[in-house]
């Protein structure tokens, strides 16, 4: 059985001696870098970001410690916002979804599989049909009806459910405008997946839209959801080529392989700390 | 040597017998079907389109007298609109561009290598710059200054040496505007390559636009030119992923791999005739 | 309640007037032709394909006597090699699969969600470990010990289970070698799923071998099954890019998709007669 | 008027502290870290490989010293292969080719354009066709007529021509076999681009090769030469999709756009020393 690896995420004010500082202090206290990666922003003043990994397995401290060191000796002299967690740490995902499937069961089976550093704690939807196939993973199932009239009632129930029972929630086709009073509750912490090349296609039923424009690719966005919608930092994207033999039925199904792998790689990216967001784009050392 | 192929292009509404019609008419005239695509649109009430290709080595009717026979035996009772080219047929292309040489040259080399099928006949520009690569290629070279205040007078100035004179022309990066009444000279036969995957970004700099939304994938879009903006029918798209760590000038270096790719595709389906418009929206026989 | 369409698969010896002949019996008996692809090989002394689709509602005989006009008036005359099925015949699949799990799911949910043109009838596998997954679809599961030292009782008892009620055996990651004599039985109606770009890595254990040759994409192939070990016709591949970051087990993991998408692509064309064998090559008309 | 940055390139065993070592070392003689990648191979005990590239403005040493300090600090208590460059560097490139162009042209339009860090200073050719289009771009082109039987002479004139005066030598589909004794002269230091993805279709006239195995993606791999054809350390690859429709010259066709891109993408990379060779395979910084 081999110790987890720990996991560094910063952002910083760019200077020199950022890398001298964070990795002497970490071989100090026995710590051997697996990966190390970084970028520095150009826009604004400089903005330094990095993500690395280490074993945990000679430390000459326990983990607390290290943070309360890391903290004192590295982190305020550099004025860090930072992240240390391990590999073996698991995000409690809930999903919300509506009737599509899809993307649901893509995250449920890379689950299962073993694939994600994380668990599925919980499924909400506005309609019952999902319930079966959710619980055959054994995952709660609970139904929230939702529309534009009990919408309040609606959010109120899921924070009640999510509250401090979730740490990620993943909007997998989920067809209901969230409000922004619950979007606030959890910053950054929401993923949805839109079913469009964004920014083109905003809005409702963007396959349609595709159509009536005659594009020759379509595609799929996951995003960090904020108060304005479709507009969050962008985590991945991906496209397939289509043609005028495509009808708007052929553009949802390929789209549907699009969603949930785009989905899928998003959600796994997030759970294994490799994402930084930033204004309102995203560092991702994939 | 060998006969050239005929290549005919039709559209018209959908009804049944519209593939014996014209099977039977060509069958009995001596031409062998070598290629035979079709679409039938599903909107509307159905509208059929079909691009096949013969060969002429056979026929028992000079060209002239086969297009008359088939517009009397076969056009005319199925309300087709119709094209019938020879596959020795050659556009003549004339191309617009500023500053930036990248997609004009792959067009250029396309041609020379024997490629296209169709000449690069003249190349217009508002700046003086590429008039030696340009004649190196022994292309006349014209440059005709523009700005928003001389638009009437360069456009007059570049009618008068496209009428009659080029049956394509090609916008390959010509960073200004074209006026609607330029545009209603040469419809469906102005084709410009946009640096952004459309309706993304349009407008001025989308490469700026992509890198400030953050997207990770940037992409370019080949077009027929209409009186609005950057709406026209779309005749092929592309997309290139790209990451946090890529700038403004990455964007746009990596982009110029798509503009000249994705233009000279379009054009070269263009002059083979794979192309029909239908609404703002394109059949492309490819 | 719309009527079914036909589908029309015809491979023959290339000559003028095939087109003609075809959609002129077709127009006769009230069929309308809805899609029409055709391809000429350019080996040999010239090969004709065709697939073509059409409405039946208003044909004027029953299916069976069109199908017996269709052999003396149009087969006969042009030697054609033909099909005629409609979009209501369902293939049925027994999937054959060890322990690795996703290119079964991959097929079974698309057929759960009803984007199959076939029924998953029966899954056989040499190991018990996928039995609850099958059964919570609803399909027999069979488990059916196989080794070199059993293989000719193992094969013996699947021709037992397939004979005669399957139409089509998919090798979803099969673990092992099926005899000259069982592939024989199954002409051009096993599809296995190679997981390289073939052929590229043929045998064991592509992923390795890829990773050693330090190759930058991998890929996957689906095709039917001959004799000759990953020799046989090609339906679909597709690759994806990798780096020196990716170990084994990460091509492993990005294989999956591969080869599930490449796979379930490659029934789907299979079950909707899209696709005709040439020698050990395939016309796919996607 | 910016200062030149540093790159270091780094290869030794792994172990504990070089992160450390490398960045306090740098820091301590004033360098800014811009960008630092890493790698460590999981094969063997253990590779530790790096890239970093860092601002040389406020050195506090001229390069040659930083040099041997840097040899004397940190490279030999690590055991360290390391080389380090500046951005102002500019590799010399020597291309061969024979009768086609487009690789050869990408390279010396990417180079005109001002996109390579590094300057072509020479053509060698055993044919005399290209001589006006290299001499054009001011570049000397030199015939070198080759075949078997002249090969030793042949070689001995490129070696002449080319010993001491190029840095990397390119084959932008130069169609002779080169001999293991050229090839040992310039270690890691050929760049060929083959024209299939490695390892399918070794040898002569991959295109017909992959016309008839009936592939449904055709490749381009550029590769370091080695004394072995064809199995030299892979730079990097692309594909592209292909369909029943493309004949041997329409994969030939398509597979120049694969090759041009993917060799100016291998030779890019080379000249911004991103790339270390371990063994037969590549680590690519990009």
């Amino acid at each position: 059985m081999t110790d987890p690896r720990a996991i560094l995420l910063v952002k910083c004010p760019d200077r020199p001696g950022i890398v001298a500082a964070i990795s002497s202090f970490l071989f100090r206290h026995g710590a051997n870098i697996t990966d190390f990666d970084q970028h520095t922003s150009e826009e604004d003043t400089g903005v330094y970001f990095t993500r690395l990994e280490f074993q945990t397995g000679k430390l000459d401290l326990p983990l607390d410690d290290l943070k309360h060191a890391f903290s004192l000796d590295v982190a305020r002299p550099f004025a860090m916002e930072w992240r240390l967690t391990l590999s073996s740490d698991r995000k409690r995902i809930a999903v919300l979804v509506s009737k599509h499937d899809h993307a649901l069961l893509e995250l449920l089976w890379t689950w299962k599989r073993g694939d994600l550093r994380a668990d599925v704690v919980q499924v909400i939807s506005n309609h019952p049909d999902l319930r079966q196939a959710v619980e055959g993973f054994g995952v709660p199932f609970v139904h929230v009806p939702n529309s534009k009239e009990q919408r309040d009632g609606a959010e109120a129930r899921m924070t009640e459910l999510l509250d401090g029972k979730a740490d990620l929630v993943v909007l997998a086709r989920y067809m209901q405008i969230v409000s922004p009073a619950f979007v606030s509750r959890w910053p950054r912490r929401i993923i949805n997946i839109h079913h469009s090349f964004l920014p083109a296609f905003v809005g409702a039923d963007p396959y349609r839209q595709a159509y009536e424009r005659g594009v020759k690719v379509v595609g799929a966005t996951a995003h960090y959801v904020t108060a304005e919608l479709d507009a969050g930092p962008i985590i991945d994207q991906d496209v397939a080529r289509v043609s005028h033999r495509d009808s708007v039925d052929d553009l949802k199904h390929l789209g549907r392989d699009l969603e949930r792998r785009v989905l899928a790689r998003a959600v796994r990216w997030d759970c294994e700390d490799r994402v930084i967001v930033h204004g309102n784009k995203t560092v991702v050392f994939a």
